[in-house]
């Protein structure tokens, strides 16, 4: 058995297949991908690592293991999923993967040629761990999935936990001791334990004040715009494939921004924090269904009319819409009297937090400072879906 | 100068009016009164002190007036209003103020006598600071009294991190550091600055959360009633009177308890935290107004009458009605855009956490488990108020 | 099973003997029995009590055994001694030990009539655990007494780490979960495995550390000698005798104090903070060995002699003189190189605290603010024992 | 005026000289440079960097500046070199500084062309700010230096505390308030004020404890000296020079070791962890003098004849001699009954640390595993030096 410290659970016991794990090339990239991508921009001590995080949610795991009895290889499947369920994130974590999944139809949670293949899949058939079976698990397929992969699993406990110690935001800091306890399984779902509405509130409540904070911070979203243009540019431009991209880690794609020719100049950019500004800030009432759900094409084709209109190169403008807000985790059952319940139908914050989400939504229109300023009114291809009222420029 | 080292905010620098101050007995006195009354019975470490709670309060009231670019003798107003704001609580701090309050007709924040006369009096003067003034910035009056005793006090702000801190719940870690930043004048009122919804709305969740976790706790509810229970019959049947009482310190009326005839049980109950059960726990919609309303003696009526109809003594039975719910920092100032909004109006989440807190509210009936258990129907004189359909007991 | 949350360890859970023996009237009374007795005066935060600290050592003690794979009966008698090892404190902890001590005989690790009488020793009893093996382990006989009193117990490591977080001072911040991990067994021996030395020394550092800064701040020792004083005097004037002091809680004790005429003063005194001050501070080399192993009517002699000479009342001089250092757990053993080698022979860092531990020690005189002021020489008695040299007075 | 978020001290306000250079490339680049090298190799979390750090320098410059009442353009270059203190900065900070100083004979403090030339220059010289003045200071030069870069400089104070956070080690954490507080001017001197020999032993003992642990653990060491390695493979068989490899960042080595026939196998090693092993590990005295003070050639020229001696590839041997101990720190300056004395003259404890540190130097001779196993008796070439007795392999 190893013992290793962490800044977040301190001492974290690892043996059997999840030391072997640890030990193979895919598990080891993470050491060299930022959990939080371009935060440390906003937050300069947030560069921790998923490495580290994978170590906390095995940990989670283990413990929730042991609180709920759960052995053998059932259990050893979960470890297994727990320290691999990243594996797949391109570099710089969730700020590529779009430009990845464009191309390879593949999420950071497909993870089956790298789980199935290879040292990973050598490591886990020694331990006679199916690697199908931790693959489907990662994927969000079946009853233990929940663990690690669901609406109350310990990736969400460990994220929020370590990404408060490394911003310095305290919003993050829940009760995982408390969450981990009270875990149980009825009907084959996972659930909350009776007396635990507030406790399951927390959860969301941290990730609700986290998100606009931290995650979600302009500044964030600004350098993770340009991180993408920067990638659909070496993948344009070079012979760079998105499959070579997404087994990058963060310093190979850092490097490979600064050194081609397209790139370069996003890469010196990212490099200097010498960040592009908001243009437009708009909520989500201003903006038209059409620009809401439009395409990738499409949101490149307004941007290019945005700087033909203020008469700028193309990449002085990038344009951000969000997705439309999702809050899965609010269908968290949580035993109410001897019943399952769903967060949301039995608890009125959490309702307000799906409200507050679209609330808190903005699409954003980027520029470099010097290019071009904001004129009173947004630029045409953007008014024409109204981001006008209460936008802000900074 | 003086520095002090605090657990919470580490090195706290004491000077001129506010450090004299300290040496005074109404205030040293606060060190032998538990910040949070009961609630080491349910968080043993709970053990912390308004004294040190109210260095605490000082060092944010001096920081924010730093960053308000406030001095002189208004300054020093205030950080005397902050050593001194709670030199008028009774022991246990909020445990045992309605009883006081009802015969004396005075709150924990009624200081006047204990601010313009004696020791405390003779060190403001000394200071060149009008004992009056302080007494009625800790009322609330006054503009400056806002950030002692309003909805964006620094009171506030040290008491959720200090009980975070010491009862190991850490729902209540919020950013004081940037609350006090962002505190602003507008008009005369209180607000926060641009930019800031989310900062106040983690200010009230902090303490929605902590709120049935911590401070409203069933054992502590129940403690706290037994605690008022004794502090009742001490009056009633000994030659203290309420302002005696009032001036006490948590050693004393503890050892008050135990020391006289028609306390001694609740007092050793209280040490041997041999507590109460409850035996009747219901739901707001579940208790008639007349009960919601009704007076103290009211109350008392109804414990007799419960205690008659179960054939046990007056003391066996409790009966604990919480007002009615209000959340006056919801009314916090924010600014957007430019204007000051009212954050109820301004946020999703604080009007659901209005609806919340009525939610939470919970009528308690109180007994010894040995004396008689809740039947499957409520003590008839609660179940005319029906507190039946939801009400659970342990 | 029960799960405490404590601002410590966070989560403890408690169950069996462990958890009916936190139920008895003795262990609930450390609740009323502050970790650090008068050191509250000096940090306003450590308001702590033995009750947490007896659970925080039940945690480390249960985590240890299943290290140490020593479960059943043994393991039991070591969980109950864990929790009851602190039973037999007077009011405010070390503080009166002395005073109890000369008139009983009683230190506060015999807890014979505590643990083999009366609930305690029922609950014992219903747990098929044997109370007189309980009470050897407190006392420190038997090889797993080293896990509860001995040079490396979990005692030491809780309440190092225990005091920090309480005072402030993160000089005790010791890695409890690498010291618990490292214990193993030597023919008989609690020992640190190999590659330990430093783990070792970190506990003696810490320790050397929290001393001077904490547990022998100057105003913690006068402060303790002015209770010690109170406390004799309650004792040869009132009808409270040394058994019953003993079994006092620090209520109980602080209000004896201000209530009689003998220790009032006193008591009075140490509620309001209006401490004595050091007239003299002397370092072993300029303290004689008379005075060294001066009895405590030798001392009481001495002071009544420079009370005499300064022509004030005797109550108006307190000599302190701490006994002569020790330090048992350089005593430590660790593994090196597949031998058990003591540390104070390994380790030049703990051969130098025990020198540096010499050179920290003082003898103070005490005396009231306004009655006698130190003049350039110290009080004759004193000065007989040439206190002069290097002595200070604050 | 900007606030930053920092994990260690909070809030960090920026504004003057400080902000714009902390926008300048040369600062921003210290974002790609882990503070701690590769001991995130070791200890996960350890991932924070120099730019974090500078702050945290910055910000305690600022404090210490405050309570020593120095203002103006004495205390903007101060925080000027508080802030580029660290852009001298090889990648992975100290550990490839000899391979580099070799070459062009710049340590990492050695930064004029840096800071007096380009962006950062033009940024002092419009705050008015000398940029000589500031390179002096960051080379150790003038009395101010001392607050950046002395015995007791604000640099030492912040590492350890954020090493420890970020590590999980809780060695690291000092007193750092009280130490900037307790700082004054003696004579052009900056030594600690009366009182506070103990604060300065608790700074070296943080340094003597996190030493082994964290700075030296024999991982750290191994994975250094495998970066040299790789390092100067790079410098001797590609294009990039000493100048260029200084001015990379982490990012850029990482990439370029990976990237060149010479180094790939090394930038492969240290990619997926899969370093080398301890062959050799002997203490001071059993290595002679000829190796202690051997040159760099003659440590080349003894590997390589290890691994003739071996019949293995030269690159499987890495001889790994630190340089002698020294403690710089011990000569810190400490008020003692109002003369300056210099720490190691007064303290017993700090005398025992330099023997300490001469203890715990090692030897290392590095090799992968599967090549060769340490024999019975260490490598020729190093028996000749003796490293026989006490030698432990891993």
């Amino acid at each position: 058995m190893t013992t290793i410290k962490d800044s977040v659970h301190d001492h974290i016991e690892v043996s059997g297949v999840a030391a072997d794990l640890l030990d193979t090339p895919p598990v080891q990239r993470l050491r060299r991908i930022k959990q939080l991508g371009t935060v440390a921009l906003v937050y300069p001590s947030a560069n921790h690592t998923r490495f580290e995080h994978s170590l906390g949610v095995y940990h989670l795991a283990d413990r929730a293991l042991a609180h709920l009895d759960i052995a053998g290889q059932r259990a050893d499947r979960v470890r297994a999923a727990a320290i691999l369920h990243d594996v797949g994130h391109s570099p710089f974590s969730h700020n590529v993967e779009d430009v990845v999944a464009r191309r390879t139809g593949k999420e950071h949670d497909d993870v089956d040629e790298l789980v199935t293949e290879g040292e990973v899949a050598a490591v886990l058939d020694d331990h006679g761990v199916d690697p199908d079976a931790v693959a489907a698990l990662i994927r969000g397929d079946g009853e233990l999935a929940q663990l690690v992969a669901g609406e109350l699993d310990v990736d969400r406990m460990d994220y929020l936990v370590r990404d408060a110690h490394h911003t310095g935001v305290p919003y993050g800091t829940i009760d995982h001791g408390r969450l981990v306890r009270e875990l149980t399984f009825i009907d084959g779902d996972l659930v909350l334990d009776e007396g635990n509405v507030q406790t399951a509130e927390s959860l969301l409540l941290a990730r609700a004040l986290m998100n606009p904070t931290v995650y979600s911070h302009h500044v964030a979203r600004i350098s993770k715009s340009m991180l993408r243009r920067g990638a659909e540019a070496l993948l344009e431009t070079t012979e760079i494939d998105a499959e070579q991209l997404r087994r990058m880690d963060d310093h190979q794609l850092s490097v490979a921004l600064r050194t081609h020719d397209a790139s370069r100049a996003f890469g010196r950019r990212l490099a200097d924090r010498d960040l592009y500004k908001r243009a437009v800030w708009a909520e989500m009432g201003d903006v038209g269904d059409d620009l809401l759900d439009a395409s990738h094409d499409e949101i490149r084709a307004f941007e290019a009319e945005v700087a033909a209109d203020a008469d700028v190169g193309e990449d002085a403008v990038i344009l951000d819409v969000p997705g439309r807000p999702s809050m899965r985790e609010s269908t968290t059952g949580v035993l109410v009297g001897g019943e399952v319940r769903r967060l949301d139908e039995q608890s009125t914050l959490v309702r307000a937090l799906q409200v507050a989400q679209r609330e808190q939504w903005r699409l954003g229109v980027y520029a470099p400072e010097a290019t071009w300023k904001p004129s009173g009114r947004p630029p045409s291809a953007c008014s024409a879906s109204r981001p006008t009222a209460r936008s802000s420029a900074t």
